[in-house]
């Protein structure tokens, strides 16, 4: 049920997969005192980039969607995980409300929603959509292939609360990634449990917050099982706010990008790695794989900063704050497309994942653009847990632990990213 | 994958999976609550018969072995529950001591014991087995099929703690029913936890306590979903210790067994099930299936309490403490056979389970007997969950909910019963 892969990994990846096979108890207690300190987002999906050498997550998604694409022997764990999730937050909860994506909903983020919602009524809860989408002002059902419907209702905002005509929810589950700003509808809500909380959305949040975090994270984490915290680090540099038209835009960008490659060049040195480094340019918020560059020489930017001319197109370079990011090859393929693994948790628990597949996507590209595909990653014989004593890299599907242990590390960096942006806790300091 | 099962289920029992199923965010919520004021066994299996008329519990296992009947796609479900367990009990531990069985391990009990230590080791902890059998006075390792071994070594008690040598565990995981009564080297462990407690052994677990446990839940249970208890709870009764070579203990039996089939019969009538009644005679004490006798009719215990006579053999009853059950037939088949789904849980989560089958027995006998089989229930299509809107009955493996709901009854009654005979609670009384 696992989709063979092709991979080719040679070189201190094994070693880094032998090295966290071996250590799985000492890791395991090192994510059970983490979550000691501090709280995970309720869900997380998290896109790692296996490059044969090295390990990373290249996008920590506080909002996930893509539910449905998990493999459905997986439910159990994640209605589990929903079980866990529910008995800390509020146990005596009877009512969860779901705030989807404004907008009007695809096929597929209906079957992800029609997921989420099975997963927490499975876990014991009572689960409906409140629409924020001011267009929504009525209830409005959508028809799903299996015959069930999906409705979204208006969010109503009572004094204090937040719920829909006769349904009062302990928790509200944003599934909207608030792009525009946090609504008023969802602000000063005391009583009720928002997930993720509003820092958590792209109004608020940075990419490159979120990996300063990870960096954070992934040196210590290096340090505990004795590896190179590059092995599962992309490096960045970030701009702040630039004007790509203007000469100190372009320059900024230019010397970061320079500065960037030198430093990976200089891994990839050590390592003996014989590829050419990139780096990705991406904008600092947002979800969506749009406007991202791939940069293997800062000369390619060299037009940057000058007036657009007429008829010659300038690079598309995403405005605004900008995140330049170590490009992380990957080297999993299914059936010759390029594929990376998404893995997907609730609460502190990985519940599943699978492989983003693009036939028309390079291996120093994103696929996460359309065209892409999704393999579910199954069980096969429990494979996707480690075996301690199998040889690493004997099968591949013993590699999900690692995919499982590296999707952590992201949460972990994704719930320090979130006390530090933490209004109470800012007004506390 | 899931074993066609041949089941007739009709009458009560459909009404019964219907509520149940409808229910599903009620029942959650309950057992959220339970959990908020009880703490669940570590581990537990539970026995379960299903009449079609009529499903309950007939065995609640305190130190379940049978671990490698479960399906392999069901392990990440237990290491799962094993994690929440770890960080509810002690998340700083590194250490697991499981005490097996004292004598001789079968090569089945060995595949039980390998199972459980890839479950908590794969939730984070190093495991090892500490033996508290006297014949072992050092390590002595078996041979498992598949290459690996299991150590057994002689389990260690310093002033305070129990342990091996250079292995100090943070909780020491019973898995030995403790028949012969609390070793002295088990007690007075004020630093360490002991799973389950000392007073979950034989030598003081009454099967009569924990049904009386049992009843208080199935009536709030029933109250709660709206349903009569009955259709959940198998009646029982019990005589203390009784020699059934005396007057005094045949006429108890007789009368008590009486007094039940009586009932029984009266429940028939009111359901209008056309069955013949029976009820169960077995030591109060003890875990394995040995000494059951099915009774029904108190004539065929005319003979008790007279002294045996050369010859003539006396109906094999259990002596000492005996308990008097309900006897529930089970209506589930696989190719013909008689099968009784087994639930399996660690903390308060449903990890699995099988169909034990035996094709030699009959729907009113004890299945728990040399030449019994087992079915893992696995995954197939998620089925195994409830899917609301679905009809009941209409695919067997949605059972499966149910039963694990069961399951779950009989594990908040144990946890009410090792809170009744917990000796510091009782102190305190």
């Amino acid at each position: 049920m696992v989709p063979h892969l092709i991979t080719a990994l040679t070189g201190p990846i094994n070693e880094l997969e032998q090295r966290i096979l071996d250590a799985t108890p000492v890791i395991e207690r090192w994510f059970r005192l983490e979550w000691m300190e501090h709280t995970p987002p309720l869900y997380c999906s998290v896109d790692i980039r296996n490059a044969g050498f090295k390990l990373s997550p290249v996008d920590t998604n506080l909002y996930p969607d893509g539910w449905h694409n998990l493999s459905p022997d997986m439910l159990p764990l994640a209605v589990q995980a929903g079980q866990a999730a529910i008995e800390k937050i509020c146990p005596e909860a009877r009512n969860l409300l779901i705030v989807p994506e404004n907008g009007k909903p695809s096929s597929f983020y209906l079957a992800s929603l029609a997921r989420l919602q099975e997963i927490f009524r499975m876990a014991g809860l009572n689960v409906r959509f409140g629409s924020i989408d001011p267009a929504v002002k009525r209830a409005v059902s959508y028809a799903l292939p299996d015959g069930e419907k999906i409705t979204f209702e208006p969010a109503q905002r009572t004094r204090y609360r937040v719920g829909l005509k006769h349904f009062d929810p302990c928790t509200i589950l944003l599934n909207n990634d608030l792009s525009a700003g946090a609504p008023g509808i969802l602000e000063d809500l005391h009583e009720q449990y928002l997930l993720p909380p509003l820092q958590a959305g792209w109004s608020v949040r940075r990419k490159s917050r979120h990996f300063q975090c990870y960096e954070e994270v992934a040196k210590r984490f290096g340090k505990l099982i004795g590896v190179d915290p590059w092995l599962i680090n992309p490096l960045f540099a970030s701009c702040g706010e630039i004007d790509i038209h203007e000469p100190s835009g372009g320059e900024c960008l230019r010397s970061n990008v320079d500065a960037l490659l030198t430093k990976i060049r200089r891994k990839y040195k050590e390592y003996g790695i014989n590829e050419k480094p990139f780096v990705v340019v991406k904008a600092d918020q947002g979800t969506r794989g749009m406007g991202i560059m791939t940069v293997r020489d800062a000369k390619e930017l060299a037009q940057l900063g000058s007036k657009p001319t007429r008829g010659k197109a300038l690079p598309e370079v995403p405005h605004g704050e900008v995140i330049i990011q170590e490009g992380v090859l990957t080297n999993e393929r299914i059936h010759d497309a390029v594929a990376e693994p998404v893995v997907y948790m609730i609460d502190r628990y990985v519940v599943g994942g699978f492989y983003r597949v693009h036939a028309d996507r390079g291996e120093d590209e994103s696929l996460n653009a359309p065209g892409a595909r999704f393999v579910p990653l199954a069980f096969a014989n429990n494979t996707q847990l480690p075996k301690p004593g199998v040889k690493a890299g004997a099968s591949a599907p013993n590699r999900f632990y690692m995919y499982g242990v590296i999707g952590r590390l992201a949460l972990v960096a994704a719930s320090y990213e979130l006390e530090a942006t933490d209004p109470e806790l800012e007004a506390l300091a």
